[in-house]
């Protein structure tokens, strides 16, 4: 049996998420069934974790097992035939039995992008957030710090059956750019690039700091009252859970 | 009575095309349900033109007439608080008496976006025809003379109650790109960018113009054939419309 790695890149808009449900229209659901249509048997994989509802993916990994009778380049190739152009295999090799798309992960990294303009360019909005307000930029810039580190994310994590909610957050980075591009056009405006890296993330936590960040720029939160959050374990307020649209699993890192 | 008009952008994707219909979601219905709800009464906009069900716009005109109590720079604001965020009004000014979104235009411009590589990115799918082919680049460029000039566009039409199929191209390019957008990120690859300019268009002209092209760089037709299917007004042999997802109405010139 050949254990098969896939790098998988999807636009998460259509769906109601990675995992498998019985209602609603999931992205495994739909890779699982393209799998198995090609080996005529029924094929189950692994993911490296969960996307919510209408959050993107550059980089999600998942793998399965199977009797491989084709080069892996000719895999990807049936594979993406066969799957809705919302969702593309990026890379299919084959893999250490050792390897487990979840328990290996040694570090994951998300990217969040918002539009802070009043007018959000109609080609780009499924993939940001579209916040129109006057935000102090450099109180946000300075709160990054709070996040580093080693700590337990209960206060941004949103209800799960997961016991242990250390995490530990290598990189917080917090970006302005004055353009953003759709195909060959250029679009100018105000945008921030929230990018965060960690050995892992709880539900919502990457969405929630986010809107913790947005508050912080309004005025609404104080440094102070996110440091007792996070050693309280309580959601600190007001806190708007930012969409799942400006969300992207950028890298799963092994 | 103020005459407005208004400058609108918008990603075709989810709609039935510009054209009011008494089935199916059109762009001008929804607009026009906006306007009348802030004028609180029914009111009827004109377009500059039609644009298929699926095609997007950068630069679509329309105009109507209306009491206005506020600056134009207002009601854009208002009017798009209103609009689903897939169509933006990016322009709105008091304009004469005397102009006419359909009539008093004097060119359009429309372009078109081909993917030719094997594997086409997931987030731009919408926005370009994703063609996997190899095609002859150079005898395409050549063709692209054949098409500029004043003709009777027939052979390009769909079916149409238009009488007069004359048409004048001014200009028709065609630009090989490595590289497209997408928010920050760079896609490399192989993508087709067409440009045409014209006093007008015939239903699906560009469309069939776009994919003649296609079918040239694949030599499935020749030049002879082309300049033939214009004269006797005959659809050419083979040719695939193009798909509507990889064309933009850019700009109308009044």
């Amino acid at each position: 049996m050949a254990h098969i790695k896939m790098t998988i890149q999807y636009d998460g808009t259509r769906y109601s998420g990675w995992q498998r449900q019985k209602k609603g229209r999931d992205i495994q659901t739909v890779i699982e069934n393209a799998i198995s249509k090609i080996f005529k048997k029924d094929i189950k994989i692994r993911g490296a974790g969960r996307t919510d509802a209408g959050v993107h993916a550059l980089g999600q990994v998942a793998s399965f097992k199977v009797e491989l009778k084709m080069p892996p380049a000719v895999l990807k190739k049936v594979l993406n035939s066969l799957l809705p152009e919302d969702i593309r295999i990026t890379g299919v090799d084959e893999i250490d039995d050792s390897f487990h798309p979840q328990y290996s992960v040694k570090r994951k990294s998300y990217i969040y992008y918002v539009c802070i303009d009043e007018d959000c360019q109609c080609f780009i909005r499924r993939y940001v957030w579209h916040y129109p307000r006057q935000l102090n930029l450099s109180v946000m810039e300075e709160s990054l710090s709070l996040f580093k580190g080693t700590f337990d994310f209960t206060a941004f994590s949103g209800s799960t059956n997961v016991k242990n909610k250390i995490r530990t957050i290598y990189d917080f980075t917090m970006q302005m750019l004055s353009e953003l591009c759709f195909l060959d056009m250029k679009i100018q405006g105000n945008f921030i690039k929230f990018r965060i890296e960690a050995d892992g993330f709880l539900k919502y936590m990457v969405r929630n700091i986010v809107g913790c960040m947005i508050e912080v720029g309004r005025g609404k939160l104080t440094h102070e009252q996110i440091k007792k959050a996070i050693q309280k374990g309580e959601r600190p307020k007001p806190l708007q859970t930012a969409p799942a649209c400006g969300l992207f699993l950028e890298k799963i890192f092994y």
